[in-house]
């Protein structure tokens, strides 16, 4: 992390209305009302069967930088919306929450809260925005990343999205979201530099265009880069001019050299077809172990249906459409108050009601539990009161919260609490792991999954199910508001 | 513009490959060599018939402040592919390229240059990836919020989307660039602190559920804000509850202090129903000139039909389908290589095979000119080499650069020159507008197309034709290269 990550001040990434709501809220002395909020979402993007957890890190990053500069309660008093009190109130602010979430590379399901605040309701609702965003932008790429790298099937996946991505830090974050859904490396030099990923790039189609010809082009790049000697072979015709100016390039230069090249990479044209033709050229030119990568508007389909094929790619560079997660492009998840804190310390359950089951929230302060059977896969989610213990030692009933007479019985299995601290009373207690290790959790974490879960089609949905105590609250709670 | 963004160095938003590149020319003696690189795109998103200029402040910015760092440079070095030289021309780096764009705000068609680089072969390469992401994210929100600002109709369009927004920059900038579409306001604080663009916002679903019913939530917020009293309807019940609630305020709260309420917003349920009965409520109650504002995944074309089914609605609030341009969320702008000058001072014209003719590109240094009839309207655009001038007093003959035979003459007609010089020599000549003078001038440009370019569906398409001079050099080049 550079300095100048550490002195961003995202304190106003937030909703102008998290501002007149807390000013009222302090103004009715609510400021030490505790309320409990949390993240969720409701739908898998591109109709998968589980996201993936990613962002904790720079919420982590916000928050600990928290803070309302002179400017901003300036700029804010220039509204003429806000009393002095309130302004004050922020150029004090100190956070007081009680934080959880889920890891960071975790597949993650609808309904279940991701993450949870719990603390006084202004403070609950200055981060709303910043929460959000954040979340919601690096679990779409982190989910879409995860997609297209099980369709590469082993074969390494190249981010190469900067230049398609919805502003800078759609390519910076989304170089890291996707690193943790299972990319091997960024074209991006910023990311790279600041979290650590490999960087990878050879050249565009304007290198082979600057020189007189493309066999000079070729020459020069070899002489230059004769260890990672990757050549772009479609700038004017991949089997007639291309892969053998690259032949012979690897042939003059890199053979005397005693270097074998890394690699072609065709990036137009019909992949399937020209790999192939390439591949046998290169092998019969005594080049089998030099790679190629394929690189044209691909997404997890195609690269799906260029493997089925018998193309032969060894690896794939992906751009807009794992960087803006084009075919799906939104996150939709939301933040929504579950209990607000009596004078008693009892919690009142809080839910919103709606036209379809899905869509009615789930209240109380609450813990999210995944049970694994003693294979270690992944069987269904549990989400409990925050106050219950999951005991698994005698198996485990749970049944589905809207058609509760479909229920399973667990035996042998393992209980694991996914809702993990992040403040405690506005203080940090998590560290993140590095950026390698979330990306190692995830692919264990996805590999806990039944193949039925990964389908990229009407995929199974996962369990996810409710404690007998928080569905008996949950319907006692929605009779009451129907009424 | 804050300190904050004055001091973000954007110089590592590049692609790894322009940082091989670049060493490559380097070492290749190519340091001196002056290339002509254009930015274009080949399709408007969402099949419309224009798109909306707009990132060239921030690219602005970004340029101003390019920099490689010690930190950026001991980072390269790190990587073990880069020599001493290389690093040590990083360190020392210095813009001398000039740089045209089109204005902020203007209409643009596919095929034209809407940016050109005329430099150092290495600082056009460095710049590319920075250029296309600024451009790329802002050209398509600014396009997209026009599109719904135009089904709006006239009632204000304000930017709610932050939180679904692709990371904290699309939020941020993704504002900017629907202000100058055509949105009245942002919810998002920090852009409205930045550019300008006025803040608007009032209250959650969650406010109304902190207090202990819906019409205390409403009297609360009414004795804040007498003066914006906005109340949102829709938490419990909007016909049954929400309403009636609101106009009891309205009579308790807002009459006694002789205030007239603002408004209610309805972010769910059916709107165009709910609009009407809302309406036709307020209006029996005494408040005809109290607003309604409509807020639920909408869209240009569910604006367009609520419209048309004649919801009672005033205002829109529009989130994630516009900050992320859902429908459509990539805008495709490439950079390619367009002529290498020689070292006898003339231009090598470059150009890019493909198999279709639309992905062909244009070759040499450019201008981009747009001919109005003499009512002012926009009736084509015309790409000439840049040492041409178009005169127009005798009228003007165009044709179709693919279906050549489509000729069209227009007298009474004036010609301007769209590419306008940002820098000359590395510095800048060119200073960006208000962002209101920004707003005003899309506003005034879009005026100009004819309705049938305007269309949401199938509209016609504008005419984007080459002067014969370039037209020749295209095809003499295109002979060549295909042999």
């Amino acid at each position: 992390m550079t300095m100048l990550d550490v002195k961003r001040n995202l304190t106003t990434m937030t909703d102008f209305y998290e501002l007149t709501m807390s000013a009222g809220y302090l103004d009715e002395g609510y400021e030490d009302k505790i309320a409990v909020f949390d993240m969720f979402f409701r739908r898998v993007p591109d109709g998968g069967g589980y996201a993936i957890m990613a962002g904790l890190q720079q919420f982590i990053e916000a928050v600990d930088n928290l803070k309302f500069t002179d400017e901003d309660v300036a700029y804010l008093r220039s509204t003429g919306v806000f009393d002095e009190r309130f302004l004050s109130y922020l150029a004090n602010f100190q956070l007081h929450c009680n934080i959880w979430a889920i890891e960071e590379g975790m597949p993650i399901f609808p309904q279940e809260p991701i993450v949870t605040v719990e603390g006084p309701a202004i403070e609950c609702q200055l981060l709303e925005t910043l929460l959000l965003v954040t979340f919601n932008h690096q679990c779409l790429i982190a989910t879409k990343a995860n997609r297209i790298v099980r369709a590469a099937a082993g074969r390494p996946v190249m981010e190469f999205g900067a230049r398609r991505a919805q502003g800078y830090d759609a390519a910076y974050y989304g170089a890291r979201a996707s690193y943790i859904g299972g990319c091997g490396s960024t074209s991006c030099v910023m990311a790279a530099r600041d979290f650590g990923i490999p960087a990878s790039g050879t050249m565009a189609h304007s290198w082979v265009q600057m020189f007189p010809s493309e066999y000079e082009a070729f020459k020069k790049y070899a002489e230059m880069y004769p260890d990672a000697c990757v050549l772009l072979v479609d700038t004017y015709n991949v089997l007639r001019h291309g892969v053998p100016d690259a032949i012979r390039v690897f042939d003059e230069v890199l053979k005397p050299m005693g270097k074998r090249p890394k690699g072609i990479r065709i990036d137009s044209g019909d992949i399937a077809y020209l790999s192939k033709k390439a591949r046998k050229m290169l092998d019969e030119a005594g080049y089998p172990d030099c790679t190629i990568c394929a690189s044209n508007s691909l997404d997890e389909y195609l690269v799906r249906d260029l493997i089925l094929q018998g193309a032969r790619v060894d690896s794939f560079g992906i751009g807009e459409n794992m960087i803006t997660a084009k075919s799906d492009p939104v996150f939709g998840g939301v933040y929504k108050l579950a209990a607000v804190k009596e004078e008693d310390g009892s919690y009142t359950p809080k839910m919103k009601l709606s036209e379809s089951a899905e869509k009615v929230t789930i209240p109380c302060l609450k813990k999210v539990w995944r049970i694994y059977d003693e294979d270690g896969k992944a069987m269904a989610d549990l989400i409990t009161m925050a106050d219950e213990k999951v005991e698994t030692q005698h198996g485990i009933t749970l049944f589905d919260p809207i058609e509760t007479w479909k229920e399973c019985t667990y035996v042998h299995c393992t209980a694991r609490c996914l809702s993990t601290p992040i403040y405690e009373n506005g203080k940090r207690v998590y560290e993140s792991p590095s950026l390698d290790d979330i990306k190692k959790f995830c692919k264990a974490q996805v590999n806990t999954l039944w193949d039925e879960v990964k389908r990229f089609e009407n995929p199974h949905r996962y369990y996810v199910d409710l404690s007998q105590k928080l569905w008996d609250t949950r319907s006692a709670l929605l009779k009451k508001l129907s009424k």
